[in-house]
C-alpha cells in the first residue's frame, strides 16, 4: 500500500474503474471510455489553514468512496501503482454505501 | 435515488426536462432544444466555511425546485442515471408552488 | 407573474423596452436596437454574506425603476415571459420618480 | 436634470467637454479628438461596504469638477442626455478652483 | 501648477526628462529614447482604505523625486503642461540627494 | 552541500532519480524519460505570513523524502549542482519510510 | 552609490556576475549566456503592510547575497550603472557564507 502522507488539504485517491456498458449492454474497452470519476480515499491531509490562521480539518477519511471532477488532481506512480492526489475542493460528494 | 452525500457549498440537482413549444406550439425535439435550467435538489452538502471559520449553511433543501445558470455544475452517472452537481452559487432562485 | 425566490444578492428583474426615437424622430426597430438597460425590480434576494459572517440587505426593492450594465445578468423564461436574474453590483442606479 | 441614485460606491457623472487647440492653436474637432476626461459630478452613492461590514462614504461631492480614467464607466442615456455612471475608483483627482 | 487633488492613494507626478547620451556621449533625441523613469511629486492623494477600514497614509510628499515603473499611471494634461496620475504602488523609490 | 537559506515558505529540494523500467523491464534513458517528482528536503525557509500577521510555520523538515508537482518550483545552479526551490504549496506529500 | 530609498516590501539590488563555465570548462560569453539569478542587497524597504494594517519587515538586509527568481524586478539605471528593484517575495534564498 502506498505510504505517502498527503500535505495540507490533499486527499490521496486510488482511482476505482467503473465496468461500463453502453445503453444496448456493450463494455466500453479502457481506452475509449472516459476516465471514471470514483475512487477510494487511501490517505488525508491534516487540513487547511484559513487566512486567519483557523485550521480546518477534511470531511473525507481514509476509506470513504467519493466522486469527484473529471481533471482532478495529480497522476502519481507508487511503487508501480498509478494513484492521484487531489485537492478536497476538487471532491463533488461521497458514495454512501 | 442517488445516494451522494454532496461536500461542502455543493448541491445534488435532478434535471427538469421542460416541454419547450415555440411560437406557434411545435415541440422542440431535445436534441435542437437548449437543455432545461430548472431542477430538482435531491442533496445539499453541509455549506460552506468563511474565511474566518464561520459555516454558512445553505439556502435550498432537498425538494426545492430550482433555476440555475445555463452552464452550472458537472454531469455526473449515477446507476445509470445523469445528475448535476453544483456549487449554491450557481442557482438563480426558488421556483415557489 | 414571476414566483421566482432569487438566491443571496440576485435580484429578478423585468427589462423596459424604451421607445427610441433617432434624433430626427424616427423609432428604431425592436432588431436593430441595442437591448434596453432599464427595467423593473420584480424580487429581490435575502441579501450578500460577507467573508466574516455579515449579512448586507440589498438596496433595491420590489418595484423600483433601475438601470443596469449592458451585459447584466442572466435571461430566463418563465411561464413564457422574459425575465433577467442579476447580481445587484450590476445594477448602476434607482431612476427616481 | 437626471434624476438618478446611483448604488454603492457609483458616481452619475456630465463629461465637460473641453475646447482643444493643437500647439499651433487649431480647434481639434469633436470626432478626431479623444473623449475628454473631465467632468462634473451630478450624484453620488452612499458608499461602498468593505469586506468586514466597515460603510466607507465617498469623498467627491454633486458639483465637483474630477478627472477620470480614458474606459472609466458606462454611457447611459437619460432624457435624451448623456452621462456616465462610474466607480469611485476610476476617478483620479479633484480639478481644485 | 496644476491643482489636481488626487484621490485614495494616488499621487501626481511631473516626469523630468533625464539628458541621456549613449555610451560614446552621443544624446539620445526624445523620440528615439524610452520615456524617463524619474519625476517629481506635485500632490498626493489622503491615503488607500485597508479592507478593515484602517486607513494608510502615503510615504511619498510633495517634492520628492521618485523612481516609476515603466507603464505607471495615466497621462494626464492640465492647462496645456503633461502629468502622470498614478498610484503609491507603482512607485519604486525616492531618490535621496 | 547547497548553503542555501530558502525565504518564506520556500524550500530546497534534491530531485531524485528515480530508476525506471516500462512494463517490460527496459530502463527508460534520462532523456526520453519525464523528470522525476521526488526529491530530498535540503533547507526551509521560516514560513509563511497569513494576511492578520500570524506565521504559519512549514510541514516538510529536512532529509525528508517528498512528492511534488510537476512544474513545482525554480531550478538553481549552487557550486555546479542542479537544485529545485518551491513553494511547501507545491509538495504534493510527504514518503513515508 | 545609488542613493534610492525603496518603498514598501521592494529591494534594490545589485546583479552578480558568476563566471560560467560549460561542462567542459568554456567560459560563456555574456551574451549567449542567461542572466545570473544572483546578486547583492543595496538597499531595503520599509517593509509590507497587510490587509489588517500589520507591518511586516523585511528578512533580507543590505549586503546580503541572495539568489532571485529569472525575470524579477524592474531593471534601472542609476548614474550610469545598472541595477535591479525587485519584491522581496521574488527572492528565492540568501546565499550564506
Amino acid at each position: 500500500m502506498a505510504n505517502i502522507k498527503p500535505l495540507q488539504d490533499r486527499v490521496l485517491v486510488k482511482r476505482i474503474e467503473v465496468e461500463e456498458k453502453t445503453e444496448s449492454g456493450i463494455i466500453i474497452p479502457d481506452t475509449a471510455r472516459e476516465k471514471s470519476q470514483e475512487g477510494e480515499v487511501i490517505a488525508v491531509g491534516p487540513g487547511k489553514v484559513l487566512e486567519n490562521g483557523t485550521k480546518i480539518e477534511l470531511t473525507v477519511k481514509p476509506g470513504d468512496r467519493i466522486l469527484f471532477s473529471k481533471y482532478a488532481g495529480t497522476e502519481v506512480k507508487i511503487d508501480g501503482e498509478e494513484y492521484l492526489i487531489m485537492r478536497e475542493d476538487d471532491i463533488l460528494g461521497i458514495i454512501q454505501k
